[in-house]
């Protein structure tokens, strides 16, 4: 189908093309590119090619640094930029498949890019949206009867996070300090976080937003979504409930979180929509929508631990677990008047799934530190341990090829005290 | 002192020299100005005057349209770009005095000016440091023996607020809708809030940030805090109370927070620097600082309400009143690693005073809709109506002069159903 090689189960065939922003070592300027098998097309080299009504005169967008300028140009042109690159690299056309200058400087391998920030992330917003995490979480504070809060399926629960602090797949974390209470009848101590977590999420960043006092209405509230990443919301749970109450999760949220480099289009993505999670209680007219709007991503976490020989898988999820949808998210959000920005990052909440090998983080793995995590050849882990990598993978699997997301990585450093 | 004119009890003489940006009618570029008397001095007119060894190569930072450039440079550039300014505005000095062209350029009244957010504002954090108003809340809803939580005076406990919907002074704020929960026995419902709030706050703005995974060390936090705004947290307080656990403040909040438009920074706070309050309960080290950081700022709130001929003042404060000074709140947000970047907004909490004079909410001024808030001529308030304009005003009394912030107002619009 495309010129451009795609191996066996690549997460990047012509039916995922997603986009990203990367450099090389010959040209260190970071510049937006689609993902096709272990290549990247540069699309700063073919901007001129966009020629469609809606790109043309807009083709400077495909020389920032940022998704953020073609992002805010809407589904038209998302629509006509996928085609127009799916028709570049197929085995038909031969403008750029003939043009082996052109292709010597727009096709660059992956290995030989750094991938950045994709986009520029003006706020960032995590739900809580899958209910087997949530339940599990409240199960182990409040217990069995008390697990779910009353607000929780009525209203898609959110916080604001960090926008500062979300990086790219790779870099490294550093263990944090701050506050805990050990004792319950003595002073907080500051040292060294010691239950260090990850948290499997997925987000999605939006594409069009709203002006302040207007709202996202949830009949049209996917035109607003661009695409999705993998999201690894690091958590350190000591300081997190030591912090928390009244205000929420701060220091215990902000230090790190991981998004993975490739944004999969919701166009990718569509092939693989599934029945929405049944809703038990009737939620307001603002949040209901009869389209279907979840989707089949089969997602795993691995642990590589320092002399482990490979990383040993610890969960096994699907982001169809999720209650909520991303547009009843939306629309939420949106509802009192909050101004959504191009280019703001909105993560799942921990997407965990029934059974104890699809639970999110090591909270749920270890059920609170209650029984150890099996990593193979006598490694056992209750919270994460300096050195460990955390391998975060996703993607749809369709008839005989794969739309994915490839990996969202991070490992973590010794603190600094 | 200054050959521009300083009005008596003017916010801005030459002891002030706040920063803004501003545009007027005959040039909608927006652009950077110091405030003096009633008049704006345009410093993108007189960039070139900045002629000292840390502005001289950066006098592109007065050409942009935010502040951000200009506060990236750190603390010797701004005392620099003060002892200039001062200079340029003083009685002795001709250079501008007795250069009408110049004067006529540079010099823009400020009836004749819009002004603009000052900052792009990259994240906003909001404290809750005034003992007195958590005191109160907490006093209200959980009785006066657990009033406050246990960690409250062992953390500046905050949470991250919402960046995109920070708005200038004068700017609208629609009444939001969202869910409620007016009976316990009932379902939730969709409407207009019904207990619509200010927060008297103020805020600073980091001048110079910190690292992912560096912190900066309460000796020297002072050194990255650039300057204050008055804030107006607007809370919606039934919204809040329905959504806010297990995660904290979320769609009572991100609607709307207004902040004045002129940044008064801390050298021209310094005269009014006093003790800081006593903190009977010991704090860790990394909270210590025995350097006096509080500011003796005269607060008030005042509303006007449809039909009113005069804002009505409900609250007299003073910022002297937070238990948390800025620096522990700084080297908190930061220990755990966190970046600070130039441009983030560090909201103070809700700034009331001991006495029911002082309080900076309706909430605390109605105490929860038990008592009506007097404004005069028969107009009472529990909380806030449609049309009512809300004025935030600060200053600092000087011997003979005051350095002001001038106000941070808002009218609330009907609700859009
Ligand atoms: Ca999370
Ligand atoms: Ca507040
Ligand atoms: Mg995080
Ligand atoms: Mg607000
Ligand atoms: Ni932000």
């Amino acid at each position: 189908m495309s010129f451009v090689t795609v191996p066996e189960n690549s997460h990047f065939p012509l039916q995922n093309l997603p986009y990203g922003v990367f450099s090389t070592q010959k040209n260190e300027t970071p510049r937006i590119g689609v993902a096709i098998g272990d290549q990247i097309l540069s699309l700063t080299e073919v901007a001129h090619l966009f020629d469609g009504p809606n790109l043309a005169s807009s083709q400077h967008v495909f020389a920032e640094k940022t998704l953020n300028s073609f992002m805010a140009l809407g589904k038209a042109a998302w629509k006509e930029a996928r085609c127009t690159i799916q028709s570049l690299l197929s085995t038909d056309n031969p403008v750029l498949r003939d043009d082996m200058e052109l292709r010597k400087r727009a096709i660059v391998a992956q290995s030989d890019a750094s991938m950045h920030l994709p986009v520029a992330i003006g706020d960032y917003t995590d739900f809580y949206s899958s209910i087997h995490h949530a339940t599990n979480v409240g199960t182990m504070f409040r217990g069995k009867d008390n697990a779910l809060m009353p607000n929780w399926k009525h209203i898609p629960v959110g916080y604001h996070g960090r926008a500062s602090s979300v990086v790219i797949s790779g870099t490294p974390i550093t263990r944090p300090c701050g506050q805990t209470k050990p004792a319950e009848d003595k002073p907080p101590v500051f040292g060294p976080c010691k239950l260090m977590d990850f948290e499997l999420e997925m987000g999605f960043f939006v594409g069009k937003g709203n002006k302040l006092g207007d709202r996202i209405d949830i009949t049209n509230a996917q035109d607003h979504i661009f695409g999705m990443v993998l999201v690894n919301d690091w958590s350190a749970r000591d300081i997190q409930k030591w912090e928390y109450v009244p205000l929420g999760p701060f220091l215990g949220k902000n230090f790190g979180t991981s998004i993975s480099p490739w944004v999969v289009t919701m166009e990718a993505l569509s092939p693989f929509i599934v029945p929405n999670t049944t809703q038990d209680v009737q939620v307001l007219p603002y949040l209901k929508h009869d389209d279907q709007f979840n989707f089949d991503i089969n997602l795993s976490v691995a642990i590589q631990g320092e002399g482990m020989n490979e990383p040993a898988t610890v969960c096994t999820s699907n982001f169809k677990n999720m209650y909520w949808t991303m547009k009843q998210q939306l629309a939420h959000h949106t509802v009192n008047g909050c101004n959504s920005q191009t280019g703001d990052l909105y993560a799942s909440g921990t997407i965990s799934g029934e059974d104890g090998t699809s639970y999110g983080s090591m909270l749920e793995l270890c059920w609170k530190g209650t029984k150890e995590v099996n990593l193979g050849s006598g490694n056992v882990r209750k919270f994460l341990k300096d050195g460990d990598n955390v391998v975060l993978s996703g993607y749809c699997q369709g008839d005989g090829y794969r739309v994915g997301f490839s990996t969202c990585e991070g490992t973590i450093k010794p603190a600094v005290i």
